[in-house]
């Protein structure tokens, strides 16, 4: 068992820097959705058991983390509430209690925490941020391009440059199957294997396909043809089925509505699958040079909404893996937050207080020295603990001669000012 | 049963202008509390159950959401974790935890949701926001001056003008009590009635007084004196105890070292209690008009860090009341944030989405039409719900004539510009 002061097991506590890193990062994106006309939305951290139960696959369901009843009920050893396991299921809800309330399409984003109960390890928590945006409402391909669109800026707003949003459709990923001869009901297993692509070899998916019922023939072609650099191929089987031709419309069609995006970032990638089998149109995952997997990701999921409970929309929306940014760009963070200025306290308490004030009315990130040394080395040390750019000394000497002694702790050049300029003269220094 | 569609009892969904008043006020605060230099600090929605068990008291115990065991476990109905029941518990096991890690003295804020089973009722949640400002690891009365101070310019920040903060001393308390001879076992049950006399009459509480063990007249004469309006009557009984000479040297150093705030501000309150007993020195209470009972509290608390499980060091911190001011100030918000420029969709999608992009790189909140309708009543219907300020049409007569209609929904102006220079007359029309 861990030691008692630590964190429960896969959750963080955030310390200054880590909080004010992780709050300029979702203020980043979410200044980005809010340009795209995205609302915010926050719903509790917790709902009742039963808008989770049934909605969520056995895998998932064993992951929420259940609140026991309270007071009388208690010993019961029954749970009536559940943490918030995705924005997806509250989305629905929501989408079902306000209703009209809510513009249509229904925009919105959520960014916020997630708690599931999985086995924690290297990068992988029980409590993380989830940034999602989605589109309630609209079967439009508008629709599709602008949340592209968005998770694009947002990306770029984050500092990541060097990526690629890889792009194909679930009608045109049935319509291949199709094209192949693979059997209905083996579609889901052999699109599961496809999906490995990016992780085992060509050689040892076509293994996996064979193994899942496919001929050896086929499965070679079939992995050829989604891999080829070239995607003539595959276009050209997808035109032979109906499914086929309308998902590669739906394809051509997000490429041709993100056109204004810069040249090759939005690609078609017949290999690509999304391993969520509730999306209905287009899908896209983003994947970008430094970072391993894919960094966003999302689609259309036109009949989720209901499965979850709420209306019968169409939907499409996107996901940032923010905690997966945040971990890479971490160990390139810079060392934080210092103060502007730091006062020391050598008696003369009332008027170093009046001055902090002053600092503080004019914007500046001031401390005083609280400990209980009266020795200046002390303080100075505290301060520079602090990381100040200026330290303010107001002595016995100084005080006699009404004046202040501004210290650069970058330089250590020091001079004296009288009281009434100090605020004039730090600002001075420090350029604002 | 509510509707399984309503979020939990005692819980809300925040929607838009919800959410965006809410975060513009917790960020006002926090950059408040930066600029006194205290760190944000955010720990884990849950704690170790053990990590409460026996630091509250029964009733905020009884009060504990807990949090069910996992996998196998479950079936035990025993619980191993627990929502966060407020911010100081979680400050006491980060002070634990990081000791030296951290800065001395540690001072940090802390604005974030906390968990309570509470009977849910008008202005009582269960999930709720508190805002706190901590500095442990400091004996200084200045760490209880700059407390007071940053609550007040936090308050001033929010918008609330006419307040007072009503100081005392836990000291002062106990020393009157003395010099009226109540023994010292009673004192905790006296000090509850006297807590009262925001509430009960003066008669009523020497009544009660009287029911808990003093002489009618001790009683009396106690009351009157704690609500004189001149304090020289206490400060005369104050001065017969050392305990009261204590207390009355703390409250004069805290109205001396917060004499930089506006005159009548900070006022020696004698009567002012503070309900919880934890409190060991300067203890203080904001009122302010238009806002019932107090909006912010706080004071110094030597004992509770250890009692809490963490290491034994001073501590005093102050709690804005953000719930209840919100509350107050959502009746008088404004209509909230609308579009700045709406765009219709009557064909040529792909120029739509690119004036789009145009637009939002400009920093202006974009929307686009994603519905079905082709008509053109419907989308300015739309742009009108989504209070944009400005609409474009660029329908099937614009788009032969290379332009776009730029519609002012205010004035209902519009006039017609070249699609290039779009961006250009936009920005002049809402002088940006």
């Amino acid at each position: 068992m861990a030691k008692a002061a630590e964190p429960p097991s896969g959750t963080r506590d955030f310390l200054a820097d880590d909080v004010r890193r992780r709050k300029a990062a979702f203020d980043t994106v979410a200044g980005v959705f809010e340009h795209y006309g995205f609302d915010p939305l926050e719903t509790p951290a917790f709902e009742r058991l039963e808008v989770f139960q049934g909605k969520l696959g056995e895998e998932a369901s064993a992951l929420i983390f259940k609140i026991l009843k309270r007071g009388v009920h208690e010993a019961t050893g029954e749970a009536d509430l559940a943490l918030r396991y995705d924005h997806t299921v509250p989305l629905a809800r929501v989408v079902g209690t306000y209703g009209s309330q809510l513009p249509s399409p229904y925009k919105r984003y959520a960014i916020g925490p997630v708690w599931r109960a999985d086995r924690p390890a290297k990068g992988r928590f029980r409590e993380f941020t989830q940034c999602d945006i989605d589109t309630v409402g609209s079967a439009s391909p508008l629709a599709d391009a602008e949340v592209v669109w968005a998770i694009h800026d947002g990306l770029v707003a984050l500092g990541v440059d060097d990526f690629r949003i890889l792009v194909n459709s679930r009608k045109a990923l049935h319509g291949l199957l199709e094209a192949y001869g693979v059997p209905e009901e083996r579609g889901a297993a052999i699109l599961g294997t496809l999906d490995k692509l990016d992780k085992l070899s060509g050689d040892e998916v076509v293994a996996e396909l064979v193994e899942r019922g496919l001929e050896q023939r086929v499965a070679r072609e079939l992995v050829e043809d989604v891999t080829a650099t070239d995607t003539d191929r595959v276009r050209k089987q997808l035109d032979t089925t109906e499914r086929g031709r309308e998902g590669l419309a739906e394809i051509d069609r997000l490429l041709e509505l993100t056109s204004g995006l810069p040249e090759g970032r939005v690609v078609f990638t017949p290999r690509m699958v999304r391993g969520l089998d509730y999306y209905t149109g287009p899908i896209f995952e983003v994947v970008a040079t430094g970072y391993p997997g894919s960094i966003a990701s999302g689609g259309r999921y036109d009949g989720l909404v209901a499965k979850l409970g709420g209306p019968d929309l169409p939907a499409c929306g996107g996901s940032i893996g923010i905690e997966r940014i945040l971990a890479i760009q971490a160990a390139e963070a810079e060392a934080g937050v210092g103060l502007d200025v730091a006062l020391t306290v050598l008696r003369a308490e009332d008027t170093v207080m009046r001055m902090a004030a002053d600092l503080r009315a004019q914007g500046l990130r001031t401390g005083v020295y609280l400990g209980t040394s009266g020795k200046l080395g002390k303080q100075l040390k505290w301060a520079n603990d602090q990381r100040a750019r200026l330290v303010l000394i107001h002595g016995p000497e100084e005080q006699a001669e009404g004046v202040v002694t501004v210290r650069d702790m970058a330089s250590g050049d020091q001079n004296r000012v009288p009281v009434a300029d100090v605020a004039t003269t730090v600002r001075e220094q420090l350029g604002r």
